[in-house]
């Protein structure tokens, strides 16, 4: 019931009976307690033309806050939300690719402990979600790999932060963090079904079906940044050859501007290193595409070509009605996603590319950060 | 009820009673209805060490007829089976490519009505399932398009075939026909999730989630036929380039095989064709595979290679613990399915592909035919 109130906002004490098929009574039970441990708020009155004014209820923004942590491959990012989901407070890490596993960790308890003194709090942390990139073992909460962290194997996330910071930890792996941040927040909401396609330094996909994650059989769908593109392409980290990852990805993208650099094929992204070609990242990429440089927007094109022709084949077997774009790569210049939509274009059926609506997502790089709060809100809530 | 005792092959009353949490007097009255109306006959006594007796009730396979029709790309096949979805007789017309729409429903109508007529039945026909490859109206049971055969538009099929044989007309694409059969009576039962891929004239996928057909937003899901192989490859049918039908279906095959011809490159293959090397189809490359012929091997393989890519890119996102490979390409020789084999394991996620149970149907060419005979049963058990 108490998920059923945050989806709508607000509802009357009838309107409620009415959805779970209840009478007044047992819905006033119920609504009294949820007051009664604040929970639930009042929010003024329904408008009616006639008879008695049906009081508004509305969640407790404020009952509790969560701490959401989303580790990507060239950032952490820390979020404080309460149990709305509303944001109060954000840490934003840098880091450069190939730090070794227990460096991350601790920047992970640093932003944690930052949040958790955090002057913005409404409310006590109650519990803290967490998500990485690759498969995620949900019976320990472990994450069991990234492909893009080197030496990142079965690290024990839920076990090392209940440890730590003594509240429950929820994990989830990054792509459907993301998603549920659309589905609560973004324009997922409302939507029974949609795709989300997490564009970062690696590239995940996120299915709803029914307004649930559609999971697989063993927790691992959504690897379309491991579907094949490119047949006889470069060896990828998961041990096969031409995966989408290794021609469109955030870690792609910096390694093709490299070796662009280093060739002299751009002056203003050379600059924008300052002189550190090594550490070039598909940020700097995006910036010195949206500031005009032609070999900066070509890679981008290219990657979003790449991209929108393994989204069409996606696109093609679900069917979706909705796909939006997200992630790190998505937000900075339009190129990417005018050239993923000219590709979806292209290659979808023209059936199926009519049937699907195309969104670029509102929460920028924090929507894997957003979600994990929202993870961890589950925790109150009982489902998210 | 109906349709879970088929499930279960046979059931006594205090299992049914506490399947559906319900008491044993209501559970008496339902099953006392279903033997009054013959739906369901007594199945002998449940084995039991102690108290009485418990007697098992099992469907009455009796009770009605069904006809199943599918229409693909070289061959019509009806199918009369039972309640229980037992085959009691079959049809089998070859059709040519390319014929026009009319001749196709009239063949269509003459099997149909041939199996009303058999002198197998062992009840009266009840209800007509139909599927065609492409898109299906749900709502009207018209076959919207269907790429591999000219001129097949909106063709009302339902409507078609309910005025000329005064039944109830069901309809549905091939491939989820097929997957329907796996479900009922092949290696999809008592799977809750699988993938089946319906390799023929076209390809297609079905998708089953939670023991259900997943349709897509707009009815349209598993068009894995026009997921794109070969970016720069030749022109589709749906408008689009590179699809795997233009490189790997029986179509495709069918193509390859009469260039080959042509070029000398095969006289056991020209000489099945009987002089007609226009008429070549892929089973007859299939043939000629299996008596040795290195080309129609070749042909085979790099067709399964495919095949097996499309396949893997599939399964990485939707991460299946059973993939069926059904349709008229699988069976008469193993070559295809080897080498899909082969580029599954070389393209799925080896976490993936360790989750993935490989099977061949069991069904052969009559999988989708014997999938149309089950979803018209659905008129007696409410749903299949």
């Amino acid at each position: 019931m108490l998920s059923f109130i945050r989806e709508m906002g607000e509802i009357s004490r009838s309107d409620l009976a009415a959805e779970f098929s209840l009478d007044k009574k047992t819905v006033s039970g119920a609504v009294d307690e949820l007051l009664r441990d604040s929970l639930i708020v009042p929010a003024g009155f329904k408008e009616s033309l006639a008879g008695r004014p049906q009081e508004l209820l509305t969640l407790n923004g404020s009952h509790s806050n969560f701490i959401g942590i989303d580790l990507g491959g060239t950032h952490i990012i820390g979020i404080l939300a309460d149990l709305s989901g509303r944001p109060l407070d954000r840490v934003f890490f840098e880091i450069r690719p190939g730090l070794p596993v227990d460096i991350i960790l601790d920047q992970m308890k640093t932003i944690c402990r930052r949040l958790m003194g955090s002057e913005k709090a409404s409310a006590a942390v109650r519990s803290i979600g967490i998500c990485a990139p690759g498969f995620m073992n949900p019976a320990t909460g472990a994450s069991i790999v990234a492909e893009n962290i080197p030496g990142w194997r079965d690290v024990g996330l839920r076990e090392i932060f209940e440890g730590e910071f003594a509240r429950p930890v929820l994990t989830e792996d990054s792509s459907r963090a993301c998603a549920l941040a659309e589905k609560w927040m973004g324009d997922g909401k409302g939507r029974p079904d949609f795709l989300l396609a997490d564009l970062g330094y690696g590239i995940g996909l996120a299915i709803v079906v029914k307004g649930e994650l559609y999971t697989g059989a063993g927790n691992k769908s959504g690897e379309i940044g491991h579907t094949v593109v490119a047949p006889d392409g470069p060896p990828c980290a998961c041990g096969n050859r031409g995966c989408l990852e290794t021609v469109a990805s955030g870690r792609a993208i910096a390694r093709q501007a490299l070796a662009g650099i280093e060739a002299g094929r751009s002056q203003l992204l050379k600059g924008l290193t300052h002189g550190k070609a090594e550490n070039v990242t598909a940020q700097d990429v995006a910036i010195a595409a949206s500031m005009g440089d032609p070999f900066s927007a070509e890679l981008l094109a290219s990657a979003g070509s790449l991209v929108g022709l393994a989204l069409a084949n996606a696109a093609n077997i679900v069917n979706p009605s909705l796909l939006i774009l997200g992630g790190g790569l998505i937000g900075t210049t339009r190129i990417m996603e005018q050239s993923i939509a000219k590709a979806l274009r292209a290659n979808c059926m023209r059936e199926i590319f009519e049937d699907m609506e195309l969104r670029v997502s509102k929460l920028g790089i924090d929507g894997s950060a957003l979600g994990c709060g929202i993870l961890a809100a589950a925790d109150v809530l009982g489902r998210v």
